[in-house]
């Protein structure tokens, strides 16, 4: 089957995605390095996909490093060692990097990508569904700090990112779910008749149909791209790519990143900006309806932290807030949203309290 | 007086060169921060500087860290620290750094800045006169590594350059002087004008006569800035800005990074490329003779490792090196270079035995 090709960017810059199943096999067509020399650097959880990586490349790699891919990980000194590895494994500013794994180990290996040698390029080989739908995809890379998530890092595109949602049979089943909730979310802000298909074969893709998936993936790829490319410093209109973010990361934060994954909290984020929505964006109940259904089908998710003094105190932090409110993603209906500049911490936490994904919403006494 | 203004690359990535003696006490006029809000980074050696640049912002400092300016504080630790000390004071993407200091402070800040929220404006203010005439201009930042000189760091361009000569009226003679070999390798390698008024003129560059100084500094900046213009991320044409480095550097590292100052090994490198220049570049005897004289004037500078079997070592670790030899810069006239691709190392090494700046060469017996 012939891959489907997105180019985003141009020149030294061009970052190009392959999307289909198989492209795994087919690894050396598509991957980038101008030596032809590879460092590859995949984690445990991705070991079947990286295999099949290897398999193509054969024995051009000077540098075969398996990390730990969890988000406790995404630290500088993850990046430290890999480019220690590199530079000890005598790496030239031709050599590429080739990260096989989920979003941490794409956002750690671009992140030493960027630095190694002042920069050398890199390709990403997503393994989850968030990342193939979103995480691998326009060229942000980077660690955690103690004080934030994501606060070092750089812009470094990868030159290829091969998707293959072939890659995601192997997931843990809660692993899978909670993935489909930002591919779901790229079709939601975006593309309406993507979130129509998909909404009508939640069953196949939960079932990991391979048609189903990737068409999901294809089409939030697609939005990922379009926006991306528009605004590939994070400028603006990237923001819109926030839609479930701004409760999301309290959330996951509250939980102390560990009761929630990323895309569960982003699931519990989306149904409470859904409410937000409808007071200021116009949202109808009957959309509403649609995309909190399919969030359920995707759970059922862990129960959120609610209170309102541990989630008032990490929005005021966000990178977002100003005097007026925090900056937050509305949707005005399905394949639709919008940025809106300033909404009180208040109607977010007032939304927190109310949310709920068990079909029933809570009402507050 | 009027600062000299010399622009860089376009857009965001725009840097602007201002030179000129009081630059620094109208600091805020070319300081650029989009918020107003600045991160002051100076190092013990740059008080003066320093103090002229935050009386020039006033109480808009959110962070004044001062920090080591040697070759082994040059560390991603020390890069860390600064953004720990940043993100802990709250930094947000449109406020800005300023560097004070020389090419130490600026190569850790500018890199700083470049991963701190994946990017952030820098400015330098670069107080030695290598500082001045190369090591803060061309977007170039980075840090050591145990195994080799910048091997991480990051193409970042800082939005403004400072350069006031007058900051090194403070300079300890023997950095003053070593910095001067950065200034004139400017002028050989690309104006043959400058290169005879700088040497007419040593004596009052060595009294630190302002207005002489400023003349060679503003053409050493020039030929720098038409350089990184033409090849911004050092994809060839850059390379000419090596000249004298090929033994320069291994002369550096043969000393420990101790015995001799960067800007002279590269005095030491100069004068080893001009036996081979005058071999392979039909370089005149005149020329070579010009160009040793003024280093010698320089000097004198510490004598250097001559051993063949240490400084082999080290070229063959080179960047540069390939199996045909080592591309190095060669001098064809006084303000005239070429890179020539492959120079075996044997000619380095007998150059590297030959070479002598007391005015009489060491003959092999």
């Amino acid at each position: 089957m012939t891959p489907e090709r997105i180019g985003i960017g141009a020149g030294s810059d061009e970052s190009v995605l392959w999307i289909g199943r198989g492209v795994l096999d087919d690894s050396s067509q598509y991957l980038v390095s101008p030596s032809g020399r590879w460092l590859v650097v995949s984690s445990r959880n991705a070991r079947s996909a990286a295999g099949r990586v290897r398999a193509a490349v054969g024995g051009t790699a000077i540098l075969d490093l398996e990390i730990e891919d969890s988000e406790k990980t995404k630290t500088l000194d993850a990046v430290r060692e890999i480019a220690d590895r590199a530079i000890a494994a005598g790496v030239r500013r031709d050599d590429a990097f080739v990260a096989v794994g989920g979003g941490v180990v794409t956002d750690v290996v671009g992140f030493a990508a960027a630095i190694v040698l002042r920069g050398i390029p890199w390709n990403a080989v997503p393994t989850t569904v968030a990342g193939m739908a979103d995480a691998a995809i326009g060229g942000k890379t980077g660690v955690d700090h103690p004080l934030g998530k994501n606060l070092l890092g750089a812009f470094h595109p990868p030159r290829a990112v091969l998707i293959d949602p072939s890659a995601a049979d192997a997931l843990p089943e809660r692993d899978y779910r909670s993935g489909l909730v930002e591919a779901f979310k790229g079709a939601w802000i975006a593309d309406a008749d993507l979130s129509a298909r998909a909404e009508s074969r939640v069953a196949a893709i939960l079932a990991r149909d391979g048609t189903a998936l990737l068409d999901l993936v294809l089409g939030a790829a697609r939005v990922k791209a379009a926006i991306v490319t528009a605004d590939p410093l994070d400028r603006g209109a990237r923001r819109i790519l926030n839609f479930g973010h701004t409760l999301g990361h309290a959330f996951e934060a509250a939980g102390g990143f560990q009761d929630l994954r990323h895309g569960e909290a982003v699931a519990w984020g989306i149904a409470a900006a859904l409410l937000v929505s409808r007071d200021r964006a116009g949202l109808s109940e009957a959309d509403a309806s649609r995309v909190r259904s399919v969030l359920e089908r995707l759970g059922p998710f862990p129960e959120p932290v609610r209170s309102r003094e541990t989630l008032r105190s990490l929005l005021v932090r966000d990178k977002k807030a100003t005097a007026g409110g925090l900056a937050g993603v509305l949707l005005e209906s399905v394949g639709r949203a919008r940025v809106d500049e300033s909404i009180p911490v208040d109607e977010w936490l007032h939304a927190a309290e109310l949310v709920s994904l068990s079909g029933v919403e809570t009402r507050p006494p």
